[in-house]
């Protein structure tokens, strides 16, 4: 389908928050003053394991400036997370610490120096326990029991078959087994996590750093056991998310303590260092991937056996055990599949959701895997990807249904793009070109609460002269340009001008039900919403203007603010003018949307997770050039042909891409989070948890296949985390191709390269030598 | 009707705004600040006539700090106003100045006192012209022309003539005129006006001290030429109205030039002196009552010939003069009636709109008319009040339509409650007693624009959990308590608990539609269309909660947030429970309402004005005592019996009640506007404008009639206003009463009553030697 038909979407319109941005103006939560306000700090743990005995929080209350201390003597002890069977945390440790980092205590003081002197005057007797920080040892007998709740340690433990790989493997041609590793990440957002609460009666006001106001508003209420109505969630514009500002913080919580307990505005924040701790990002994950093919490349079946290092805690951890092995199946087409998973407790920070949330390790795993056996087989990665990838149509062996899906066509114009047919194999020694697939999903079919909601509302409002709309939903933006997705997306279900629209999202009290950002899910699911609405105002403006005109409303038009006779469009009325009709008529011009996804997919346990309305595929290829000397690797070029449906605004799209690229870039070759022997992090400040820079960004070309998706408002699909998926085992085969060493171990770094070559160097001296 | 059938209405509830405003949290426009915001003043005319010749603002720019500098060359020239044939003033003047005050420039500078530095290096070379500054002077042949557009000054002129006057004083028993004078006076809100505007690309948002959102969105929309989608007006608190805010003041436009010349926010204020050159408070009435009347004291005929001193420019004049005369044909049933007003415009500030609008001035000249002509007949006052009052379901010569009235039976209680015939004639000398009547519109029939539009919309929507509800609404809370009133008349009509009510008020963008603050209007109009929207939320709460428990819907009721069976009332669901419910299954759980009001009384001209849906009457006695030395007067005790219809909030009631009589004895006793022989104001600030304190006010009852209007949501009918008209009279006649003198003249003085004392002593002295 042309982007040409429609008016509004389909084009790279202006943000509607870019200028604000530009110039400066934009006002995050941390930008916020209000009267009165206080500025409340976390006590972390010093112990990675220990036994709280006793907390004595005098000397600290003494302090002048001092305003309260609390601790979980002082607050609720109601337990707190996302999967509704795996609530383990409360506002503050009760009877121990289980991470170094762990949320002790609180103080709101009239500044941030008083704050951190009273910190340091809490005096905390701990009985410290041996701790244990990888999940294998956590997984042995006689480890340190880090949960009563998780006897062994086993946080989340998933076995599935489908099909029987057994059967499968004694069929194959070929089995091979390899082992993979994807390291702990952070998503390092520009803004950090600020929270600021005040209580007006029984009602508190929190202004949070949030994806998703909607089950702030619902952990709040929860753990301080009020209505939802008594709790208002809103953000201004909040600097970055990427999956880290889904789960509720401490920040959140104490905040909202804090300013009962005082009266008071209280403004809390992490700084960098507490971001590493709070800031729940990738899990690392242990990655034994098992595949048996038919001679000529095709998959009969794979086994998928993980171990993820969860930390402490669980958040959205159970979520991401089984987003690991569910979508696996989504890009190859195979009738066998086994997933085993085992998601321990150790006590580090708990990891998280992170951009594509589960999914890139095993991408990496799977695509670097899929790379040896095409070698083993002699077949051309390309090749051996065509052979095997998905046809539109069709259902996954786990019950996903793929109705769109263009990941051939990716696979043939990244193909094209890249000149892949003249470097494969044939640049010379230093360079090489490798490729990689991803994918994700666009939402979950289902919530982590009050699965019976719909996933999104929309109400849009006309004022009374027409000349502008007001979109009221709770959808959230967090810098991917979801509120200028959705209002384009408003304007064109109404026939209105983009330029007419305004916005009131992501607020509690004053916008709509909307589950937020997460899970790629708001273009989608928002969206429907959304079109609902808008269609249900151009309905009316049709039906007035009919009367105004004398006709009936199947022979009219509106575009664009312009209602017109289709035979004659010079015949014609402004919205405006048609809008203060129905105005006088009818009163308030609204239109209401709603959006529940159909029944998808399986009813087994982890098809919840995974199933979505619509699917995306991703191919990326990308060249690389590595220093003999030194293993330093330069990604030199790179192209993405992105399967995500019908684009909206298509500047914002690639700009996802970049961005997704980038960040996949970055945690395949450089960054990691790292301990020391206390359990501490090792490298939390910008300066030693190695990011990629704009100089280390490629040029880039970003292409599009076009489908369009029939379970999506125009078709549209995600875009923001299926980017990510297919970077690291790109790079991973790259390497490969340009040097013969394979990385098995993310992130793939220079110094992992430069010994893989001198072993391989080695290895090959020895063998010359026999 | 016994307020007992309802659970959230008839009960004084908390104000929504109490505790913001008591603990001082409360932000008014004044409180807020932008970032990079400039501060704006304005330039004052310093004659009260003059050709403006020239304007230099060269050294004004050089001075550091300022950073713009505007006259009507840099603005655009389109006329504003309120009445649409009697648009008469521009941003900034243009030809001429025509009162001391008038707005030459403004500038805008980093600071107030940079800005009014700048002020003084403006240059205006002036032709000064002789001015005028008494109504009947310039109405002379050869007065100084202030309008081309009003030749003569004459701004308004109305001529009415209902019935045969001038046969109904040929069969008169008796015919008396008697001419009285009103003086002109000012608001004296608490807080000054503040506009802050800013703009962001083609819009321009404007934060406003207004009484009405809408009608200054619909001004500077036209002034500046946009679409009024592009122009967001919006207020925070409001420290009082009284109809000063209801006119679009200088700082509205010229902030928005100002800040869409330096694009940064700008902000600007009156002092207080500016206050009284910019707020447009009461007209000087000149008023000659004659009227016949029968032996028995009825009423046949009244002839009511003024003339208003309009000063320059006529804002909301034009509805000041037609009010004037329009209204006095409620209180009183007669059948012939003729009305003469001439406004004439002067050389001082403009007049307009302050509390009651017109009738408070007629009212005092009425009722001591009335007292007269009762004295000349030997007839009780109370008593020729009795036979002329007007019974309930009439229709008044003018065409007004008059369902519910409750005057006979407030003339009644108050005379029982004050103990007025032990009283009246028979207190000790220096005491006396006097009864005044009064009353006021509900909200007027036509609107000054748009007249086609609802007067009210209403939206309400109920969070997914059912645990609280916004109200949206473009009413205006001034300090009156409006957001309190609808939020209960809101959980009434849902069935809902007031305390899960919130609001979202007067701002054009977010809330909707309403014409404001202003004629008494909003518990009336706005009150029908938030009625409207809570019973589309109670039908959809009863129809889904019919279908959960298995009865039809007129089996259940909803009350306070519980909806349960009739006849058991044990069966029962929560509000809550059923919105999720109805959420789950439709969506986004909203009530729209809109109210339109049917076509009112006459079509004459003027008829317009005064036609509402609903008309309240109140009567008022008061003691005081004159001191005989000195004629200093003070008020003992009032009683006020309001019939004021059905009462959402009586706390809130009797406020307006208490706080109409304050205002009302302060404009009879002490505070009138004066001049120096330039036409500046010479009491511009509230230590010479001698307002009464709270050691002023003398114990008050305030007491209601039981009647529940028809034409009204809930029977409702206005107080804000009502409660001013009776004072004035019902002061002057207990001076009367007390010492035997009458002045005509407002404000009563102790020196006039004073000089009248001397006065009468000194002509009973020549008549006891005669």
């Amino acid at each position: 389908m042309g982007q040409n038909n429609y008016d509004v979407i389909g084009k790279s319109l202006p943000r509607l928050d870019g200028e604000e941005k530009v110039t400066g103006r934009a006002r995050y939560v941390g930008d916020l003053k209000f009267q009165n306000m206080l500025v409340g700090k976390l006590l972390h743990s010093p112990h990675a394991h220990a036994r709280i005995l006793d907390i004595d929080t005098s000397e600290a209350e003494k302090l002048p400036g001092v305003k309260a201390v609390i601790t979980h003597k002082d607050v609720p002890s109601t337990k707190y997370g996302q999967s509704p069977a795996r609530w383990d945390e409360t506002i503050f440790c009760i009877d121990k610490v289980r991470f170094y980092g762990d949320k002790v205590a609180a103080v709101a003081a009239v500044d941030e120096e008083t704050a951190h002197e009273a910190l340091k005057l809490i005096k905390v007797d701990y009985e410290v326990l041996p701790a244990v920080f990888d999940p294998f040892e956590a997984l042995e007998e006689g480890a340190p029991q880090i949960f009563e709740e998780y006897p062994g340690n086993v946080n989340t433990e998933i076995h599935q078959h489908f099909g029987d790989v057994d059967k499968a493997f004694k069929e194959a041609y070929h089995v091979r087994t390899d082992h993979f590793y994807g390291q702990r990440t952070y998503h390092s957002p520009l803004e950090p996590h600020v929270a600021i609460a005040y209580w007006e009666g029984d009602k508190v006001t929190l202004y949070s750093s949030t994806q998703t106001v909607h089950y702030l508003q619902r952990h709040i209420s929860n753990v301080f056991d009020m209505p939802m109505g008594n709790v208002r969630v809103l953000k201004t514009y909040v600097g970055g998310g990427f999956g880290g500002k889904v789960d509720a913080t401490g920040l959140d919580f104490s905040a909202v303590a804090l300013s009962k307990i005082t009266g008071r505005p209280v403004k809390m924040f992490f700084d960098r260092k507490e971001m590493f701790y709070n800031n729940r990002g990738r899990h690392a994950q242990f990655m034994k991937l098992t595949t048996g093919v038919t001679k000529e490349g095709k998959i009969l079946g794979v086994h998928a056996d993980f171990v993820m290092d969860g930390g402490a805690y669980t958040g959205l951890g159970v979520a991401s055990a089984y987003y690991a092995g569910a979508l696996l199946t989504v890009l190859y087409d195979f009738d066998n599949y086994k997933f085993d998973m085992i998601r321990a407790v150790t006590n580090l920070p708990g990891s998280g959701a992170q951009r594509g949330h589960g999914q890139p390790q095993p991408r990496f795993a799977f695509e670097s895997h899929l790379d040896h056996i095409a070698e083993d087989l002699g077949i051309d990665p390309i090749d051996i990807r065509l052979i095997n990838a998905r046809e539109p149509g069709t259902v996954t062996i786990n019950d996903f249904k793929v109705d769109s899906y263009g990941l051939k066509e990716a696979l043939e114009k990244a193909r094209e793009i890249s000149g892949w047919d003249d470097k494969k194999g044939k640049l010379p020694r230093g360079r090489g070109i490798g490729v990689g697939n991803g994918g994700f999903v666009s939402g979950a079919g289902y919530p982590c609460y009050r699965t019976d909601l719909p996933q999104a509302i929309a109400i849009i409002r006309v004022n009374e002269d027409g000349t502008n709309a007001i979109l009221y939903t709770g959808s959230v933006e967090i810098g991917q340009g979801s509120d200028t997705v959705l209002c384009q997306m408003a304007a064109e279900a109404m026939g209105y001008r983009y330029e007419d629209m305004e916005i009131v999202a992501a607020d509690t009290d004053l916008s709509t039900h909307d589950f937020g950002a997460y899970a790629s899910r708001q273009t989608l699911m928002a969206g429907w919403a959304v079109k609902f609405a808008g269609e249900e105002i151009r309905e009316k403006i049709l039906k007035t203007a009919a009367e105004m005109m004398g006709y009936v409303p199947e022979q009219l038009d509106v575009r664009q603010g312009k209602v017109f006779l289709k035979a004659h469009p010079e015949e014609s009325l402004t919205f405006a003018e048609v809008a203060r009709t129905y105005f006088v008529k009818n009163g308030a011009l609204i239109g209401r949307g709603s959006y529940t996804p159909p029944k998808l997919g399986g009813t087994f346990k982890g098809a919840a997770v995974g199933t979505s309305p619509a699917y995306s595929a991703a191919t990326q290829i990308a060249e690389v050039e590595i220093d003999e000397e030194t293993g330093e690797i330069t990604v030199h070029e790179a192209w993405d042909v992105h399967d995500c449906g019908y684009v909206i605004n298509p500047a914002l799209l690639h700009g996802q891409v970049h961005g997704a690229f980038y960040m996949g870039m970055g945690e395949s070759i450089w960054e990691e989070v790292l301990f020391d022997e206390n359990g501490d992090v090792a490298n939390g400040n910008l300066a030693e948890y190695r990011m990629p820079t704009a100089l280390d960004m490629p040029p880039m070309a970003s292409e599009l296949v076009d489908t369009v998706d029939p379970n999506a408002p125009w078709g549209v699909k995600e875009v923001g985390e299926g980017a990510t998926t297919p970077t690291m085992g790109c790079l991973a085969n790259a390497i490969y191709d340009a040097m013969g060493v394979r990385i098995e171990g993310l992130p793939l770094t220079y110094e992992k390269v430069w010994r893989a070559m001198k072993e391989k160097r080695e290895k090959e001296k020895e063998e010359s030598k026999e």
